[in-house]
């Protein structure tokens, strides 16, 4: 009964919702570039601001990087610990965008009422969802539902610095008796989904060197070398064409395989394969040949090259040999691989790969964090799962995911706290990507999910 | 006795011939992009008036690129044809120049005291040579030694798009008995040489297509296709590691090997080995195994990597998998290899090569232009190479070149004109590279070589 109305209260109050996240969407919170600086401080400003007109405790704290936001709120039953993130990515290639990226729109698309903009889907529109729910929960009530910790992040996007010394100095301050995480997608439109497993991640940079200047290729073509062709050569030979699988020695050290039991559950979960690779243009998938593309995107682990660049990318041509080449890698973890350790192996295959004259140089800057596995046996789950069923029509599922949230594996290790994974968006919100959105219907029934799950865990 | 005149004039004006090679540095002629048409039209006015300054008939000739100079002064004797161009390479990188590319400097060195400031030694300051002989032997004789057409180009390093229409236009009108070109460098510091074969060149670029959009690395990172890895894959497929040669199929064809008794007078010919390899931190040659350093730089082709780009390249990281892959490419050519013929082969070779979903597009606006040989047989050639001898009290000698001079052909294919090349730059002049720069005894014993060079053949 009061969970209808607070439903009801969440229909009606959806213009209201959508102009609010519109004002975050047009923060430019980029977090990997230090030119947006003080976006990071206005989006975190504008968020602590949000919280307390919810009578929320909230605060924004410092961070040698971008700063967090912290909000507490007092009352009986469990305690939840709701994170999301405020921080976006880049926004280039900016030409293949249709808009300005922090101009959000409403469109109208084929597949339903789009929310354009850089940041609607990852994650300012999906940490909006679980904020939206509680306004809605406290104009009913005049209290929120429980005892809630908020906590938003501004360095996801960029391998999260600050995250690890923030979390082991507020340890007391962020204990919890569960983290809710708003910040995947479902496994296909319509199937509400919770995220069982999380691939980790390594990021990893290098320069190579070859001559030390930039050369003629009429002086110096022949004799020179040139340190593209090497990367070109050093970046193939990370790869074995036969099977698809990465050629870096020991690196599927850790890596396991699936369970039959589990593979079956995922083979059923509505996973549209033909969806899933048509909507980007792929006939076919690309990764290890052995395996299925649900098991390549949720249980195998990748090497990734991200960026290559080197010599000249303006107009015309140049009769250059450059003196560096650059590469930036990302690899998906997955079982107990060891960030530091895999980071080891690809160094040393570079490494053992230099020709004569050419030399390496490596980025000591770059995060690691090991895949995780979510506690699915806690019957807050099974509460999240049934709530999710009746908002959606649909049998929730348990999913795999093919990314990275850090995060989760930080709040276990450093806070003790199991996280339970829930998120609307869809695959083809081209989150990272030109035109990101999110659906609005994902946007809503979002809002709506976690007044039903906040309703069934109280 | 007269020559002695003239070579004292050269002396005694240096200061000023200096001041006046310095304005011309300081105009940005950079042809290949955009962004600098209007300088180099300044370029060409500022060589327009200097020519009318000595007496000739000079004039900027229009075309649908950047400006041609011609300037006509009529004598008794043979008639020379004298080429040079005005433009020059972009500057990037720009953070590797310890000064501003077009604020000129005279420097000191431990080899002598250096022209700083892009174009210096290529080629504005070898051009300038020729125009400060003549502008000395008019102080001493009142009029030039002879009929001279001066011709001088704007899109030297941008693939000269213009020249071969405008020549044909203009057939008449540049007619003459021999091509003095101004535009090579010396075997070995302090060696006068004549090049008597150039390298042809073939430009190309293309660009790998593999998902529609940029992806998520977490999303689509295993079954998603890369084209950075692909591009990897496929430019590395143009090499043999065994042997150092291309892999492209008929790569070869046209390619000639050098007579017994050429490579001989190429072995005494002055060529440091050492030098030329250690003075770019090379410690060995890195070319086809099969031939020598000279060989490799003269005698053999290459396909040669100038820019490789896609995805993320800024600050920090982004977990992308770009939609996009870029490589330019630029062959130099020996012997009788043919670049439209070649241009089919290296596309074939990478069409041939495309993954499952990976599509390819070329860029068709770039040239091609086959290698040359010199008519040394002509007396012009011995008469040069014993006043080169006489200035720099040593040998001159003929030598191969790695670099390429389009003009050289079309002035033989269009004009049926003989070319004759003597340069005075060093290949230490890091030409194409930051901070090139220009030798003060080159640019002094050039005007002086020029000067004994015109008084040799009238």
């Amino acid at each position: 009964m009061s969970l209808d109305s607070v439903l009801a209260r969440i229909d009606q109050e959806m213009p209201q919702a959508l102009d609010r996240l519109m004002e975050l969407l047009r923060i430019p919170s980029i977090s990997t570039d230090p030119a947006f600086k003080d976006d990071c401080q206005t989006a975190a400003d504008w968020l602590v601001a949000d919280l307390q007109s919810l009578g929320v405790d909230a605060s924004k704290r410092e961070t040698p990087g971008h700063p967090m936001v912290v909000g507490h709120v007092d009352g009986d039953g469990p305690h939840l610990l709701f994170y999301g993130h405020y921080d976006v990515q880049p926004v280039d290639p900016l030409e293949l965008w249709d808009r300005d990226p922090f101009d959000p729109v409403l469109e109208d698309t084929p597949t339903g009422k789009v929310i354009r903009g850089r940041g609607s889907s990852d994650d300012k529109g999906q940490l909006m969802t679980f904020v939206e729910a509680c306004r809605a929960w406290k104009a009913v009530h005049g209290t929120l539902p429980c005892k809630i910790t908020f906590f938003f992040e501004g360095e996801e996007e960029s391998g999260s610095p600050s995250l690890i010394p923030f979390l082991e100095e507020h340890k007391d301050e962020l204990s919890a008796d569960i983290a809710l995480v708003c910040d995947t997608s479902m496994v296909s439109r319509g199937v509400p989904s919770i995220a069982s497993q999380l691939r980790g991640m390594l990021k990893d940079e290098f320069t190579l060197t070859g001559p030390r200047i930039d050369l003629h290729s009429g002086h110096y073509g022949g004799p020179g070398l040139n340190p593209l062709r090497e990367l070109a050569r050093i970046v193939d030979s990370f790869y074995d064409a036969e099977t698809g699988r990465v050629a870096v020695e020991g690196f599927y050290e850790g890596v396991h395989e699936v369970p039959d039991e589990q593979l079956r559950q995922w083979q059923n979960c509505g996973f549209d394969e033909g969806d899933y690779l048509g909507t980007v243009g792929y006939s076919q998938p690309h990764g290890e040949k052995a395996y299925s593309t649900l098991e390549q995107q949720w249980a195998r682990p990748t090497l990734e090259i991200n960026g290559l660049w080197g010599g000249y990318n303006g107009v015309g041509s140049k009769t250059v040999i450059p003196s560096k080449a650059h590469c930036k890698i990302t690899c998906r973890l997955v079982g107990d691989m060891d960030p530091d350790a895999l980071r080891d192996k690809i160094r040393k295959h570079v490494q053992d790969r230099l020709s004569p004259d050419l030399s390496v140089e490596w980025d000591n800057d770059l995060e690691g964090s090991r895949a995780s596995v979510m506690n699915i046996a806690r019957p807050e789950f099974e509460s999240a799962r049934q709530a999710l069923s009746d908002e959606w029509n649909r049998e929730a599922v348990f999913t795999g995911m093919g990314g990275s949230i850090p995060v989760v594996g930080f709040f276990k290790s450093i806070l003790e706290l199991d996280a339970m994974l829930v998120g609307y968006a869809n695959e083809d919100d081209q989150i990272h990507s030109p035109n990101e959105k999110y659906d609005l219907e994902s946007f809503h029934k979002g809002i709506r999910s976690w007044a039903r799950i906040l309703d069934a865990l109280t």
